[in-house]
């Protein structure tokens, strides 16, 4: 086991976190906002998804699979692609509904793979180049990977709150 | 930066969470529980650090800090030294009322320095080794590391939706 593996098996547990919690959950339950200030677990899966996604894309250089593998048609959701999910208000986090709930399970897995794949082709030398120097200090490519993997398992558990709250267990 | 520091670095971010979080409530609002099934602040914090105290403790064959540093009388909580915090009831969580604030950032502290330090020394070949066959497939020391890891940075995003149930924002 190398030292890399660590930071992709932190992953899959986030991945594991919210599948497990949206099993528990019926699909209306999954895309309830507890209260305006507490995000749906569908929201929350969403996101993780989505916050992979862009910023490893945006590591290789590449445009998200949101856009490349067309998910952004088959969500369908009232939101324009370059949403910024991360300062949604109440109102915008309330348009993540999601119809279906394998759509849901198969973008967190692309996005999960994507990021797994990329952790496990990282370099040593690559994670401390500056990516960003838009920041103070400078953001280095091991500091973004660390934010990434970071939002994915704060907000699984943010999911298991959501759930409690929602379903009362 | 070698790959291990990407998971050094992930376990400072839950910290700085916990700490953003709890500077921003009062003591009495961060020891409330907003609801009988959602712990208050303080005890994911104080949660979070017994969980990297013991089980970066036991990986390395030493009592936990909470006993070897005398924790426990500082806090004074109504509860046994081996209370099994990962499962509490309602009430057993609602005996963790923390009195001094920088006891409890402390403990996190010291906590979180022991786990950074054992990471730094860990050695890859370490990381296979089997530390637990009571589970199949049984524990290697990474799939503990990444355990504790993971635990720590999903209760520093519970804490930010106990602290907006708490003061709504």
């Amino acid at each position: 086991m190398q030292a890399i593996q660590l930071s992709i098996e932190t992953v899959a547990r986030a991945q594991e976190r919210l599948l497990e919690t949206l099993e528990q959950m019926t699909l209306e339950e999954a895309n309830t906002m507890p209260q305006p200030i507490i995000k749906s677990v569908t929201w929350l899966i969403w996101h993780t998804a989505r916050e992979l996604d862009y910023q490893i894309s945006d590591l290789k250089g590449q445009p998200p699979l949101w856009l490349s593998a067309d998910w952004t048609s088959r969500f369908g959701l009232a939101l324009p692609d370059d949403t910024q999910d991360w300062q949604h208000s109440p109102a915008d986090a309330a348009k993540v509904v999601v119809v279906d709930r394998q759509l849901l399970i198969d973008y967190l897995a692309a996005a999960v793979d994507l990021t797994q794949a990329y952790l496990q082709g990282s370099s040593l030398k690559n994670l401390d180049e500056v990516i960003d120097d838009n920041w103070t200090p400078a953001v280095t490519r091991g500091a973004r990977l660390v934010s990434i993997i970071d939002d994915a398992v704060m907000h699984s558990g943010q999911a298991v709150y959501t759930r409690r709250l929602v379903i009362g267990k």
